[in-house]
């Protein structure tokens, strides 16, 4: 199809991209979230090959969900009916799926960094080339755009940044520079030439700005408006059956109740299922944009002035923030309410999106709290519980993307028992994988992971055989607490851990994944 | 000292502020690094506590070795003669050292966020006052400043942001920003109105400036020009007796020999004792600037374009890039050399600068390899191993802040046996703590600590009982991976697991603040 693109005389490539999009929607429509992010750059993403000799020349874009076009021009139009589910391609930029995908990209304005290594390594490499990256406007609200943009602009390589602008990513973007509209300023105030072209979905003009770019020396900014058709339906979650769903149910009455609590999200409202609070509750919710980092230096400072601040974070994107958790959270010791929001497996987004590091991480820390809900209700619980009495210091509570039953139990209780049987086997257990269990034996449910209650000890005292559930990999996380307090015991009793295995998983629904990775004779 | 401060006539400052830079410098000279920071702004922080009312009006320090002055002012002055010794001061702000540290900070470009957290619990508090944050023109160049100014600026509070230029933070500041000088422009596009004032150590002409903008309404930035003085020498370490030097030196050669090697380094050269590097192989030796995200994603693009790159970056800076380790680099399978200089115990930097958390949160990612030299020289043979044979994936070298003795070998071997005794007890240990400890009975130092050599096990099933020391805090780690080796054995070892408690540690010396934490009847 490449090859067919470049064939082709510049006035027949709108039919061309038109019959495209026609194509790509006929295969990924209703079935896709972010479709029309792609779709926006139908005329770029033709534009762009056509005028590029890719994949020799470097085309680098932020995001994958951007590239279904891409996918489609670059040989994997037919592979889109299968996209984002088992033994499909993935619905992000991936380096195994095509030498097109020249970077992967599941997070967020990591771009221009990409495309500053391409700069120094064929300048070391002596090597020339064309490298451009497309950016979208809501990355540019993440610190690592700036960060790249400032240290590229200062090294006089030959680089193109498209900035791809239709007022948003998932969710509108935040910040002065899009408010203001002062790209201009920003990009020459780094070192960057600056062109901005209305026609974004002009594939003509953009071949011709294009090549007027790439004529010129050194870095530049080729800002283009695009227009987002509106294809998908926003996302909203059945009452009851999600734990999105209770989420944002808890949150409506304690942001009644609670006028001193505020909510902050780093652009994720929308996947959240918080979007309509946000419109309800404008002066307790708080997007911040793409930028994790401020987010929850922001979230510390609120604290330390006396506040109240919940944020929401995804888990995968909760890693973009680690260093400040624990340098201006943890080690402070300030009251912060994480709601770490698609803990665990996630499902189709894949492995750039699994939360499967977050409970590791959390519990090597000192004196934070981790609590994690087994079903819809109990999250609730949990978030009233800590809008009655706030926490003393840093609390995460950790929630899956799943479905969820509920079974009217609203009142915290850091752990429970599910079942009781006269056996020396234990089963312990956290999260939502709890109420997927079968319910045999004695099984133990830990709402509460971290720290442990005081009884554990001497509970697990009791059992010869110990097995330990968490979605969750890594060394450490619940069997590794599990294994400290079990280690001096005589007898020490025999224990088993099942947790995810030290891989990066798939995307494919969460069920499937959990059985084929080790949890299947249980669930 | 505050209140008689407040009482002077203006014209009294710039006596005031000669003798109180006498008094600090008395006490902190030839024993503190990074004294000229704080020196530069000694007029600027005694503006600053003269206008405002701390500590109920807010002052945030970017990073703390600018505060050193504040904390003479704010009743800290003899302290600082016992600065960052046992029991001493810290280094840096500090919560629960004073009321006027408002937000600690020992890494850099926070401060816009958390003044942005106290703006937002203001308003929704109903409450007025002063706030004001200073911040470096090094930390200028973290992504998490621009976040702030961008998100910040678009709010409407009002919110005092002073620029404090004086070309570097501890090496000189990157970036097109700083080199073209167009902070103005770069402001004035986030959103923020922009002054500046050349006579930044002027404390009249400062205190005029700061009041002059704080009369004013929404977000200001005030742009200083200060003079570092030259107080402190630069840091050189002594041949053959420190990691950072054996460091050094093994990449003279390396760099000499393998040209297409390519060092990063997110501002952080002249601490490590690269710094004569970065003028002799200037083409190879990369200052990014202070922006680990932005680093960390340029070395992956580097290895995508099929160069060779190599990050030096510090334990406690890693944390800040943990998503782009994760996403950008192991994800990809891409490989990224890392140079983890720092890890374990730092000594008088203290808590916000121990790097404990590092070799738990690697080993929990798939495929990663991490390798801990026990001395210099065993650092040297493992980067000239790497220069000779590039790894097929991500590889993390861990080093010390520490002194060693070296002992001849250059050879990278995975593990080595220290002392062998006829004994059912076996010691296993990693990094630089294996040459501190007592060599008695059997002892086996594992310079590669992850993935574990195919033989461990069995050697593993010949003991009774296993002693695990590593210099890191955590459920998982070395500790957690030797525990699910042995978990089958039948009998299982008895296992007993030496590593730093889940606290944040003082500062103080290393080998002192190691014994003092578990460590010290095998040193």
């Amino acid at each position: 199809m490449i090859t067919d693109l470049r064939a082709l005389e510049p006035q027949k490539l709108p039919a061309f991209t038109k019959d495209l999009v026609d194509q790509v929607c006929a295969r990924v429509r209703d079935k896709i979230t972010h479709l029309e992010s792609s779709v926006a750059v139908a005329e770029l993403t033709v534009a762009l090959h056509y005028v590029l000799n890719t994949p020799e020349d470097i085309l680098i874009w932020d995001v994958g969900h951007q590239a279904y076009i891409h996918k489609a021009v670059t040989g994997r139009l037919e592979d889109l009916a299968n996209m984002r589910t088992p033994g499909g391609i993935s619905g992000f930029l991936k380096r195994e799926e095509s030498p097109y995908d020249f970077f992967g990209a599941g997070h967020a304005s990591t771009s221009v960094s990409a495309l500053t290594g391409v700069c120094v390594a064929d300048r070391a490499a002596g090597r020339e080339r064309h490298r451009v990256a497309v950016i979208g406007d809501g990355s540019m609200t993440g610190g690592q755009s700036f960060e790249a943009l400032n240290h590229l602009g200062s090294l006089g390589h030959n680089a193109l940044v498209i900035l791809n602008d239709n007022d948003g990513s998932i969710d509108p973007t935040m910040g002065a520079l899009h408010a203001k509209g002062t790209y201009g300023q920003y990009a020459r105030s780094l070192g960057w030439s600056y062109t901005f072209v209305e026609e974004g979905n002009d594939v003509v003009a953009l071949v011709e700005a294009i090549k007027d770019q790439l004529a010129q020396d050194g870095p530049k900014i080729l800002h283009i408006r695009t227009k987002r058709p509106d294809l998908s339906a926003p996302k909203s979650y059945k009452p009851g059956t999600t734990f999105q769903w209770w989420a944002a149910e808890a949150m409506r009455d304690i942001l009644t109740k609670y006028k001193d609590i505020q909510v902050l999200s780093p652009a994720m409202f929308a996947g959240s299922g918080f979007g309509p609070l946000r419109e309800d509750f404008g002066d307790q919710f708080l997007d911040t944009g793409i930028n994790e980092a401020h987010t929850v230096t922001t979230a510390a400072g609120i604290a330390a002035a006396g506040g109240r601040p919940w944020v929401h974070i995804y888990s995968t994107f909760l890693q973009r923030a680690y260093d400040q958790i624990v340098h201006d959270v943890v080690l402070q010791g300030l009251p912060v309410v994480f709601l770490v929001d698609r803990a665990g497996l996630v499902g189709a987004d894949g492995p750039t999106h699994h939360g499967v590091f977050d409970q590791g991480l959390l519990m090597d820390l000192p004196g934070v709290v981790v609590w994690n809900p087994r079903n819809g209700e109990a999250l609730r619980g949990m978030l009233q519980e800590v809008a009655l009495n706030s926490p003393s210091g840093p609390l995460f509570i950790r929630y899956s993307k799943a479905r969820t039953e509920g079974e009217h139990r609203a009142d915290f209780t850091p752990y429970e028992w599910l079942s009781k049987a006269d056996s020396k086997v234990l089963w312990v257990s956290t999260g939502s994988i709890s109420d997927l269990m079968k319910n045999e034996g004695n099984h133990l449910h830990l709402a509460q992971v971290w720290p442990f209650f005081d009884d554990f000890g001497p509970i697990l005292a009791n059992f010869d055989e110990i097995h330990v559930f968490e979605e969750s990999t890594g060394l450490g996380g619940l069997g590794g607490g599990v294994a400290a307090l079990v280690e001096d015991m005589v007898p020490r009793p025999k224990l088993v851990l099942h947790k995810l295995p030290s891989t990066f998983i798939e995307h494919g629904p969460r069920l499937s994944l959990l059985k084929e990775h080790g949890f299947d004779p249980f669930l």
